[in-house]
């Protein structure tokens, strides 16, 4: 029976394991291991830098960040017996840093340490971009089961670990479409910074086992993990932690199942791009198959059942966001700029706290915030709203008839 | 000490009551109460549509609804003391409906029973009017605090009571800030069907004590009272219930606040323009002052803490969507398409197991779901997720190896 | 269909209702109404001391108590079609208290109050009563579905009604079978203060329609309504509320179904005698059968599904007691003094804050706490544990290191 | 920093480990290691029974289990500045098992499986011996934070990771205290099989570093570590896990506190005395201090808080049980019969789906199950509740009008 099927040396770049994950998705990457439906397996990953980041006061290491590593993935994994048009079922038993409290801190994310990034608006952006274009970085300090940031005081979050990413390899048609349609929205406009989307990109690309012509060819045709697509991928969503089950599409013979961007914990939306509290460490995961499960159940996108063990939160402070944007313009039902204005009325709210925006943002990407599609039928306004947890600060946040307290709460690292 | 300050007769039109209430928002509506700070008190509303729907097999009456009536609220209510920039601080003690089960069942919604509609799309549409551009309906039947619909058999859903629609009054200033913005939009395509925004409208204004040339003057400026704005309003959050507390902005002395458009139940986003389970009712509150407030936490928008006694519901099947619309195109960062495909999903799930897809939009609508921005950083795509509750079906909808048990569900009203 | 089956004056005590129901458990006394399995009703019920209590500040009306009229009971209900050895299902559909807040306050508990009691020693006694001996009272203010309390400031719970007292009527072999057990322990010490168990007693009975010779000799054998048996019958369980589901055995034909002791909010445990938030109100109530259930499912007890409303709290600070009484004597394996050992504990702890011992019992009475069974095994030392909401307090009561804040926190209405 | 300051070697005896632990309560017992308030650090534990159960399909470890060994404690563990009158605050920041799902399966408990036992009456006995005289045993697959049983199918229980047993050193007057009140139990029946408690006992005793004459007179004097005290020591309180935080009574200087008796899970009770599912593993904590603690929250026991993430199970099917026993003998409050009545219910039940009694003895020990004091004040019955979440089963069993579906289940491991 497998044990650990994939392994990763944290001192060493992903491109330096004795087998090596990838970067890229393509059906093409040879399998990197064997499981079979019913068993039971580790995969331990790098954080999805790569190792680009360092626990230090400094957002230097985000702004010279070469995104084209990312994201580094472990895998794929070969399911025997699976096939395009099933549904691979996926439970994650367990999941956790590279290494927990009783061992020595060590120099990689996931070694008793975590991180979360602001990325300059010249380097990737993030939801705020507009408002936060510099870059930041908190340092999170993992407490077993808990964490905290010596660039945010006051605030101490349970862990809610999941991978931000996985799923299965599209098949050559399935990627053909993700490339011609993303860059039809390139093109309509491809000199925007940061761009609308991100094209296959031969430098930086690491592709398993792939190696020679075979390499390069995929390498022209791989597409970027950044998004969220049919297989899954970059879902980010904070659910998919310990207990939860997940119904992977398969689109190529067996599967082919990629896992990486662990999350140490975060809210509802990743709000920056690098928002959840980054970590390399591991998932353990069952795996079973259901045959011709995407026609039995007419999907072509993940399905998930969540897991029983989510930090209980049940008292929030919540703001609401319609979809007029900061300059007052009026837009139709669009939910991002909803979402948007909740997650700026939020940081002006916890500013009042004594927080600079730039600490506000990074508490609301690694916080369990929940995000919420409120009212979507509203013309011309879309509402979103986002609960902010009060559990996770060491005052009572709470309104009042006095107003809030302001503490000097210093300032998370900044770029140098 | 003030009790019921607002009285509804049930029986009569909005606009028969003895003190009639307001569907539209203006500042020059005259207070139809006066409450103090402390003080707890009862509001009678009927449901928003003023009784247009009916408690029948047909969706007739939601083909034929007369929008202009839209929503009817009950208020204002004069705050003393309140004045500009202060925030109103409401305490959601109790809502329900407008007759409970030891009492006959009446023929207003409501008296025992609740409608869930889906407009068409020539008139008023919803978030999937493309999908659905017929009309529907399903009747709810109260069962005390739980629910169930003769046109959705299998389903039962515990009540979540709460008012979609409350805020006070804008003022001048605001209300020619939504005006202008509103139709800013409109122009942009002003013969659009569904509209992309509804101006002021004088046919079928009601503006409660309000009479003459101000009536007429007021009528052609006041606010539509469909979209979510600064004060709060339509914006239909479904932990807006028993125990909440909601601190709503005040732009004109004695802040004129007013609520309606009850829910039974909802879930996150009412997806379709009549998504909630819709009923005429009570609603208990206390109210406060946080003099200053909107300066204090600066804010121009509600911010409430949910309450505590919400339905617990924790096993779910949950969907995905992401900003590729149907056709297969790529859009940037839309979470508004992103949760439209998670619904899309969700429906196209439940459709194998029996129910038509006008029942598994209605179910959408009036279950406690929950609507969340996963991902909204992973460029191009929007990620957004939908929670589908389990325990609301009378059989396991849960993905298993065999497959869906398709069962005949019947079908919901129909417009004949 | 039946609507309410069984109306109560709140104005007139039960014995003057049109129709009465009862106070004594005995097979014979006749039904009060008939339902069908299938049918949904409404019952309303009077506070289960009959009115003995006022909405004041002295707990004379505690001390005068005439135990004797205790609970009043609504019904008998026959259930057309129940016999011996079917389980009776029933639903909570709702519960609330006489009069809500739109409603003017009234004189009778249900009526906007409630109240939670103290008895003296000398009348009943209660958990805790070698330490508190002497009678006491707290009244609540009922705010929609929350209530606060004059006599014990700073605290504000969530309501959770549920019945305190609900069952099927014994049968003559049932009845016998209780008088009998309950006069041999009766016996071990008859004239204890306060007694050990109650035998059947004549005076002050009511046995609904019974008359004549028929009720003389019913009277003579009734089983008191005090301790929870076969049947359900006064199990007093916080969980019984809203949503919930229970199975009661059925003992004679028609089952003869009994309810009342309402009460707007309780701990686990309603450790005074008379500890929850005392009211009279309403249930509306489903039933149906299930037939030969009792054989089916080998029980003797009622068997139950709890609700999914209860009010959630989710922060405690938890005493733990072990079975060495307060004199530090060693006993076996007693639950039942490692409970109130945890009970003397939170009292303690409370008195920091500057509760007095009376108010700090009352508060464990009435607030949505938690006692459990923790440890059953670990000979000699049985180990109870009670969970404290923190969230019902003004202040934050967790331990710290600077040590409580102590508050006058006035006193409860003691008798005068 | 200290990191892992306790260490075990899961392969050995604590008797033969570098540092040894204690299975006795001295107060002479040398520190095995020193922290300081304000650290975080690792201790690893052996299983409570120091490994003489196997993961095997027969009993006849657990019948012939030589009790006078248990439980293994690692400590006792010095705290800097820590006083007699402190609280000392641990946080539990994280526990687990000694090997994980990527690691192999070991030949001892936590080494990817846990076990769960009934003594026989002849050796220990447990809550329900006279019902389950005999010995068994369930073995438990460990599958990441989940379990299941090959002696248990059907069932699959989420971990709550927890230390049974933990607290500081008692003083010499305190058990002194100890020694007396449970010898003039012991005393009272000194021949009863199983005994009353358990006096100090030299054979099998293991006093950590302690040595030659102090250690026999020691031995002489230890308190055994069964019963739950006035320290806290063996709650078996199933809360006490990640993100708990609990502040134990100092009683000597430096605390001296000692931990072990791991639980991979446990429901309310451990109503067998090895009723867990039990472990050897770690446990990450963080300590600090409240000076004079004891005296400024009057207390003398432990007080703790409940974490953020225990699992989450809502729906129940739950049973009741009175102070009347087996034999239909009525006693007096007795919540330690109300309980065991309402285990046996709870037992009884499960039959009826094919469990065999001893199977869901066993089901009832390890699932998270909750054991509430529902009514203590209701002459002359105690009532206390048992809840059996649904989700653990992987069929519906909650009550309906067919009845149970009996399934073959097998059986458990037993004697041979």
């Amino acid at each position: 029976m497998p044990e650990t099927v994939f392994r990763v040396d944290q001192s060493k770049s992903m491109r330096e394991q004795d087998v090596p994950g990838h970067n890229r998705w393509h059906p093409d990457i040879p399998p990197a291991a064997e499981v079979r439906p019913g068993d039971e397996f580790r995969i331990e990953c790098k954080d999805w830098t790569d190792g680009q980041v360092r626990d230090d006061d400094s957002a230097n290491d985000v702004r010279d960040m070469v995104l084209d590593y990312n994201h580094m993935l472990s895998g794929p994994i070969h399911v025997a017996g699976a096939e395009p048009g099933d549904l691979l079922v996926v439970d994650y038993l367990d999941l956790g840093p590279a290494r927990t409290l009783g061992q020595a801190r060590g120099t990689e994310p996931g070694e008793g340490w975590g991180y979360t990034g602001i990325f300059a608006k010249s380097n990737g952006g993030g939801f705020l971009t507009d408002h936060f274009p510099e870059p930041g970085k908190a340092i999170w300090d993992f407490h077993g089961r808990e964490a905290t940031s010596r660039h945010l005081p006051g605030v101490r979050i349970a862990s809610n670990v999941h991978a931000g990413l996985a799923g299965c390899a599209p098949s050559a048609d399935l990627l053909a479409v993700w490339n011609r349609r993303e860059q039809r929205l390139i093109d309509t406009d491809p000199q925007r910074v940061p761009p609308l989307a991100l094209p296959p990109l031969e430098p930086g690309n690491l592709l398993g086992a792939l190696s020679g012509d075979d390499r390069d060819r995929a390498a022209r045709e791989a597409a970027r993990t950044v998004p969220p697509r049919e297989h899954g991928g970059n879902v980010d969503i904070k659910n998919l932690g310990i207990g939860s089950r997940v119904y992977y599409p398969v689109y190529v013979p067996g599967a082919k199942f990629s896992i990486g961007d662990l999350h140490f914990a975060q809210g509802d939306g990743e709000i920056s791009f690098c928002g959840a509290v980054e970590m390399g460490g591991y998932a353990d995961i069952h795996v079973d198959l259901i045959k011709d499960g995407m026609n039995k159940y007419q999907t072509d996108m993940p399905i998930f059942e969540p897991g029983r063990v989510e930090p209980r939160y049940t008292e929030f402070v919540s703001f609401i966001g319609i979809s007029v944007d900061e300059a007052g313009e009026q837009h139709y039902m669009n939910a991002t700029i909803a979402y948007r204005r909740a997650c700026l009325s939020a940081i002006e709210y916890l500013k009042q706290f004594g927080y600079t925006g730039e600490q506000a943002y990074l508490i609301l990407c690694a916080a369990p915030i929940e995000g919420r599609v409120s009212g979507i039928v509203d013309i011309p306004n879309a509402c979103c709203s986002l609960y902010l947890p009060t559990g996770i600060f060491d005052v009572d946040i709470r309104p009042n008839a006095d107003g809030p307290t302001r503490t000097d709460r210093g300032q998370c690292a900044l770029a140098t």
